[in-house]
């Protein structure tokens, strides 16, 4: 069956899949310094961001994705008191990490100040606390900041970032990854997305290498379901010298003063289960 | 972007979502008594067996579905010697259940027999152990082979069919659940592919309440991804009388005599864990 021009696709070429949503109109179109920028209002997720060419996020199923980007590192860290957000310019990973009341400042530092403009337009209900005293929303090279950050002075940092090419490429090496170490304190937390399980096992099995090439004793990778990313399964990879990213403050979780769609303690502890095909590529098991 | 004609769509008008592989040839059609059935090959997921324009399985990622839908419930159950499929034409999770050396019989009850000549054709490494003497394969009509079953006869009922619309409606009711529970020995299992937790939710309570109804006493879903299925999260859904779901025989997991690619223990209890927005509409946590 074929899709006329009410639907928009993303055509994930490599891996010869792509995923259509129903539109019932485009919102705005922008090619800025950085990179195309596209909103749609579809049928059935909501507004859709999409960049060059590829789904950002939905209002629809974002939660499971910026949940799973943010709760698990801040519960996993024993007191993330300072966290930088690499990205993350539409907002919803920064919202949800200051849902955590241990935290003091968190950073979010994306390189195109146009995807959070767009946001507070066409997703508001993730920029609700843009103006938290907490916040600091910088648009700037996130590699640089990284490597210019004071060392030993980060809890947690959290690279939400687009696909490894284009503006991303660089997140996704030893080098940032030993920037990253060096900002951090010695049981502060790294997470990255790390794309799909399914299509994408060699970006995460080289991203555990890249992390501990750069100097992280620990690395994990959490599993989730995103249904507007290729695949529909996506993953974050976390990384620490200190800390082995499995003992959880439980109470914490369980009293946790703040809702959540996706994310609880079993669901944390679920997202670590790694299926044997995973199992067979990552070391660390 | 647009798809061109090398690709096969599959629309799924209800949540407005579509999901496309790349195609590089269309191997079989057929229109049987029962349904439409198109085999295609495909650029990175092997073939893929489509009936009436709903993805059934591809090469690449059938192992998921398989492997969900048969270990959980033959490893949450003590002793499954008799063990019912009904559906599963494609023999993959009749090939999975006789893995377990416990199993005696296995029956697989499909309506259509099209759908196992073509798998034996397209999927010839589903169709290996079709030919093992516990292995009974018939093409008769589910719902009436459940209804004429010898009471408690039965130890595991797997329910392996396509969407709750044509041909398979009449399995998601508490008429057949109720059958079903006849047919079971009192801590017999009886385990039914569940649709998605993000698109059909309302499905997933729909079965526990019908369950429920049936007089099945445990309820569980179970979530796993599947890439080809509408939004590439998938479930499955448990009941049983005596059988809590969810005490299961760690030490035979991890001593199985069977390589699997997806499942082990730590991926049967993960499945087990559900989202906040599942807790919410699932009475059973």
């Amino acid at each position: 069956m074929a899709l006329n021009d009410q639907w928009f696709t993303e055509i994930n070429g490599d891996s010869g899949t792509a995923f259509s949503l129903k539109s019932r109109d485009k919102l705005h179109t922008e090619q800025t310094p950085f990179q195309k920028i596209d909103i749609y209002d579809t049928e059935t997720f909501g507004k859709l961001m999409v960049i060059d060419g590829c789904t950002m996020l939905s209002s629809r199923d974002n939660f499971i994705y910026h949940e799973m980007m943010s709760h698990p590192a801040l519960f996993a860290h024993a007191l993330p008191e300072n966290v930088v957000i690499i990205g993350g310019g539409d907002c919803g990973t920064l919202q949800a990490v200051l849902q955590h009341s241990e935290v003091k400042d968190a950073w979010q530092i994306d390189i195109d100040e146009r995807v959070t403009r767009l946001s507070e337009q066409y997703f508001p209900e993730l920029c609700s606390d843009n103006n938290d005293p907490r916040a600091h929303i910088h648009f700037d090279d996130g590699i640089q900041s990284i490597k210019q950050a004071e060392a030993d002075s980060i809890d947690v940092i959290i690279v939400d970032s687009t696909d490894p090419v284009g503006p991303a490429e660089g997140l996704f090496t030893a080098a940032f990854f030993s920037d990253c170490l060096n900002a951090l304190k010695p049981d502060g937390i790294l997470v990255q997305q790390s794309e799909s399980p399914l299509l994408h096992m060699s970006i995460i099995t080289d991203m555990h290498k890249a992390m501990k090439k750069a100097g992280f004793k620990y690395t994990r990778t959490l599993n989730f379901p995103q249904c507007i990313y290729p695949s529909g399964w996506w993953s974050c990879t976390m990384s620490s010298v200190e800390n082995n990213l499995t003992s959880l403050r439980e109470n914490a979780i369980h009293s946790r003063d703040f809702e959540t769609q996706y994310y609880n303690l079993e669901v944390h502890k679920a997202a670590l289960a790694l299926p044997e095909f995973m199992k067979a590529k990552l070391c660390n098991n």
